[in-house]
């Protein structure tokens, strides 16, 4: 007897086949006594279609969240009917729950909520009559019962603090990849599949760019010790284990894998005055409006008089964290605030590399071969990463990948 | 200062240039100092689509009646989201609430729920921070959570029964006529809008096919004696008042209006052994089944030792009762059942007929006098309904109607 809880994304419920799909393979997975917890996604583009209808409203009807994440959250609830009654038409006992109904709490932070408790105890209940329990993902309520989404990665999110509430076995995210790379495969060829990676790595692929699994998962299954198994919808095959260990045969690699990011934009504040306090009221500001940053340098320069400071943010926060910048940038007196675009993250990713210096110098080595400039430089202790040109990613990407993964000869 | 529910169906905010339209209206309409609860139903076509969805999943889906509420509960969720975005959109104060957290509280009959309770706690909140609260029509929740739709009128009900609980001066009924008339206008020529009607006849009107308000909802504003405005959409004209008393003008008509019904099915059990309690059996059994019974008349032949039984079914429910009456008609040793699809019910509706005896009189003579033969009659204290073929229904209506209400001279 185990316990799962299986996330299904938005691809693998796209359509009313793929649910049918879904359906059929849930029950052929099951073992009579396994209790089982589905999470699912809104079906396909279902999200997308009602910020269309929104839209025709008003141009950016983001400025009304709460009304965007009561229309956003049917989405889900629209794919649980219909799996339930999917999966109840073939035998299987089977019920559906919203994300407020499976007592998922989340704070008020509308389209960008943040789970704060999960009271499963109607999900318990549904279980022990022997229900498959289908849980609306991507959603939650906060303490007034309006519904809240969750964000980006927020489907992962309430299925890993689901598993996690619930103490299961392992929480099976089924998407359209067959595991975790290690580097896109997309744009890396000789990309290899991990069978296994462990929280603090995975955190750090996903922190840098590995678009597989959102941070925010990773760290609610760290935090649970929860397994997370990161497998294809479409086949069979074992995927990659996120989980705190590795078993034996995985745990001599240093390097795991190569992560890059081309959604990021370098801001830089020119000439600021090198006061105390002065981090702090540009990251307050931006933390306010839930910006977040990352790759943050500061060079002093001109007679430890003024400072260049300069950080990265997602492309997509762009619009939100430049007119914060300059209006705090002018209040610091800084000379000015540069935006750059067209810049990507590449990094290397992997436990026990600050205890090895040659690999940073390996990994520099194997960008500047390829005639790459590194513009910003940062390091943690799981990772490194170098900041260069959108243009040079690919090729930067697989010159690392090389280094560290050669390929096998033919 | 008023505090008015509003209710607009499906038709009227059935694409989002209505949905605009609707809102300009409410803000127009709205004096500063106005209380405004808006009841909103699912757009147009939005429930058909998904239970259509639900229909390529499984033939029969209303075998899940559950997790069809599931489903089609967000058609409101979705309308209550969008008016809310455009009257902010609008620059008015404005906030949305699924039924759930507006405080209906309902049975646990899927699809076809009652509303036992409405603590609107939240909806006074949030009109006393000056918001117009949008509310999700045809749907409240059980005492688990579960979504529960309210079925058939289900949204004038929520309206009406908020506007109970909330005192409110009236609920106006916004749909695509512009009142109740003295006939179907659609079938009747001279059919007259009327100012003001009774709860009690409106009742009649409702029980006897008049198709603009449901009973339940004429039920509940009668239990709490809120005024329903019934009106256009589309037009500023006032449209009628049902209510508990006629003002001065209206008092003195007899006869309100005439009403068809051609939704029936005519069931009779022939030859039942004349025993106490077979009316019971066969009504319970019906009951059970949430199958509304009309029309019963029964006839003694045979010396007393037999009897035939027939009654009326809507004919959305034959399917459902047409197997429960065989069943019981054989268990007590009837002959035989006969169904007949192709009836229709005619009906006078109006306080104070009973002691009008000319009226029934005149009634019956303007169906005879078109050649229609009269199947089964029943009387209640404010209508007398004749069952007749319904190929006939146009001519008798318009014959009753011209006979009480006849045209003015040109």
């Amino acid at each position: 007897m185990a316990l799962v809880v299986k996330k299904f994304g938005g691809t693998s419920v796209g359509s009313i086949e793929k649910i049918k799909s879904v359906a059929q393979r849930i029950i052929a997975d099951k073992d009579p006594d396994d209790k089982i917890v589905v999470v699912v996604s809104a079906m396909g583009d279902t999200t997308d279609d009602l910020i269309g209808m929104a839209k025709r409203i008003v141009r950016d009807p983001y400025k009304y969240p709460r009304e965007m994440d009561m229309l956003m959250s049917i989405g889900e609830q629209q794919s649980i009917a219909l799996l339930t009654i999917a999966l109840r038409s073939m035998g299987q006992k089977a019920v559906s729950l919203t994300g407020s109904m499976a007592g998922v709490k989340t704070d008020s932070v509308y389209t960008k909520g943040k789970i704060l408790d999960i009271v499963p105890t109607r999900v318990q209940e549904e279980l022990e009559k022997g229900n498959i329990v289908v849980v609306a993902g991507f959603q939650g309520a906060n303490e007034k019962g309006d519904p809240i989404t969750l964000g980006r990665g927020g489907s992962d999110a309430s299925a890993v603090a689901l598993a996690g509430a619930l103490k299961a076995d392992v929480c099976e995210i089924y998407t359209d990849v067959d595991g975790i790379y290690s580097a896109d495969p997309r744009i890396v060829k000789g990309a290899r599949k991990m069978k296994e990676i462990t929280y603090d790595e995975m955190l750090e692929m996903a922190r840098l760019g590995a678009g597989v699994m959102q941070l925010r998962s990773v760290e609610i299954g760290m935090l649970y010790n929860i397994p997370i198994h990161v497998r294809s919808t479409f086949t069979h095959t074992s995927g990659t284990i996120i989980r705190g260990e590795y078993t034996m045969e995985e745990k001599n690699a240093i390097v795991k894998g190569v992560a890059h990011d081309t959604k990021v934009a370098k801001i830089a504040i020119l000439g600021v005055p090198n006061n105390p306090g002065i981090a702090f009221s540009i990251f307050t500001a931006l933390a306010d409006a839930h910006v977040d940053v990352d790759m943050i340098v500061q060079n002093v320069r001109n007679l430890e008089i003024k400072t260049d400071m300069c950080f990265t943010v997602g492309l997509d926060d762009l619009w939100q964290a430049k007119p914060i910048v300059e209006r705090v940038a002018a209040e610091m007196g800084a000379d000015g605030v540069l935006v750059e675009e067209h810049v990507a993250k590449v990094s290397l990713i992997g436990a026990g590399m600050l205890g090895n210096p040659g690999i940073a110098a390996k990994m520099f080595g194997a960008i500047a071969n390829q005639g790459v400039n590194i513009d910003v430089i940062s390091t943690s202790e799981i990772s490194i990463s170098c900041l260069i040109k959108t243009q040079y990613v690919e090729k930067a990407a697989n010159a690392i990948h090389e280094a560290f993964f050669p390929s096998k000869e033919v």
